[in-house]
């Protein structure tokens, strides 16, 4: 599975993978957002609900959706593989100017719908244009290599992480979800390690990143994201530790980022908020 | 409060925060390495254990270090201010070769002994050789800022970390301890952020910096360090970030250090361990 190929006569959509628990009374800023780039009083978005058990999550944010705007919001709800060739859903997909994938457990969604049509029917949305998003498990399946699951902790140990395949419609980024809240930068920076090639998202609750087209990230919500650029890495003991033992690395990158900062993927920059226009004490 | 001034016809003593819990039982490693570098069998070591309240803690760790091979080990257990008066403690601390304080609270030693002249024996004795370390509040207490709580959680907020001052035995460190077990990431780049000038030391359990009279630290433990080196900060948001916010912070060096590496406080270089010997497969 290698990342969703982009039409250079188009544009890939936008990726937004959302930390969990977004804001969903009130101004609901994220998923706010998300219906603008989707179109706003156009935008037709399919919902994934796979990741979660629960019978009401798609109907949940069919409502949720319809609020803040958008002409159509419908639920499919995948719940085995064989779902995977309903015409009827998949007719839905191909038209919606937005797909959204829900919470739960991301092994739901990489076991039922991986290697489907709906899994290429995704990548192929998406690097059409369409924008497709997601929050917690939702959040962490958008990427190539995904954390499955793995020990809280801020010191990563060797094994601690079990990296699996995800949608892959980036493989830029590898992203964990609930980050402040789960204490799970010893798991990133493990997952990282293994092969330090892409950055490292950690997204608090209620806080998304924004990656646009030409993959430079948008920070939106009330919490942080945490940057973890592991490109200067100078030394690694992940190829010679032993299950447990706590893994030796240096020269590690962060940036702690807040709504309106921005990391660019290509040049590894990371741009603070503009200032506060209310700042005068 | 300022650093101990180092008589440069003498070296300045190690200093080692250890990050709590260290074993105590079996090889004892950090213990021991203590009390080699307090002089082995001539050691004479002056036991702190002003942070608990538990009656016991000096004792346990008299017996400790007798078991470990000093010569003699001393529990000097001020309990309030007026016992920093009294002429034989201040003897056994003159004639330490080794001062250790125990865990339990980091205010207990320095709201009872802080401005005494324990306090600058502490300093001083450090000053004209000899080490001095400590465990959990032992440790988070030597230097010259000390983190007195915080929350727990990887992404700093404004306000969560209360700093204070400590023993002052360096300025170039700030020292959290439990790194891992109580994810403390957070409120040490809170600690940090305030003023970059610091190396932040993130010290998990079983775990020990020893920090050597050239300012290089030596890892020592089971477990990880986590090196926080904020002197490429970019951008900060914390003059502006109203308490509870999430901080912006741009630009910060993440080394993850394990037994036998070392970092320079002055260079700012980490160097992994050597190579294992037994690696072969």
């Amino acid at each position: 599975m290698s990342p969703a190929k982009v039409d250079f006569t188009e544009r890939r959509g936008w990726i937004v993978p959302v930390g969990g628990r977004e804001e969903k009374a009130g101004s609901a800023d994220i998923l706010r957002r998300f219906v603008e780039l989707a179109g706003g009083d156009s935008a037709r978005i399919a919902i994934i609900p796979t990741a979660s058990v629960l019978p009401d999550t798609g109907e949940r944010y069919e409502q949720l959706f319809r609020e803040l705007g958008a002409r159509a919001a419908s639920s499919l709800p995948y719940a085995e593989r064989r779902d995977a060739d309903r015409a009827d859903w998949m007719g839905l997909l191909d038209d919606a100017t937005g797909i959204f994938l829900t919470g739960g457990n991301q092994l739901r969604i990489s076991t039922i719908l991986g290697g489907t049509p709906v899994a290429k029917a995704l990548r192929r949305r998406n690097a059409k244009g369409v924008i497709v998003g997601g929050t917690s498990a939702g959040a962490a399946i958008l990427s190539e290599h995904m954390i499955a699951y793995g020990e809280g902790g801020a010191t990563p140990r060797a094994g601690t992480a079990t990296v699996t395949p995800g949608l892959g419609l980036t493989n830029r980024v590898v992203i964990d979800q609930h980050f402040r809240q789960r204490d799970r930068l010893g798991r990133l920076l493990s997952a990282l390690a293994y092969n330090p090639f892409a950055v490292g998202i950690g997204l608090d609750e209620d806080t998304a990143a924004f990656i646009d087209p030409d993959d430079t990230i948008h920070v939106a919500g009330t919490g942080g994201i945490t940057i973890v650029d592991p490109s200067g890495i100078t030394h690694s003991s992940v190829a010679e530790a032993h299950p447990g033992d706590p893994i030796c690395v240096t020269g590690i990158s962060l940036h702690i980022l807040t709504a309106g900062a921005t990391f660019n993927l290509h040049t590894r920059v990371a741009t603070p908020p503009p200032p506060r226009e209310d700042y005068d004490d």
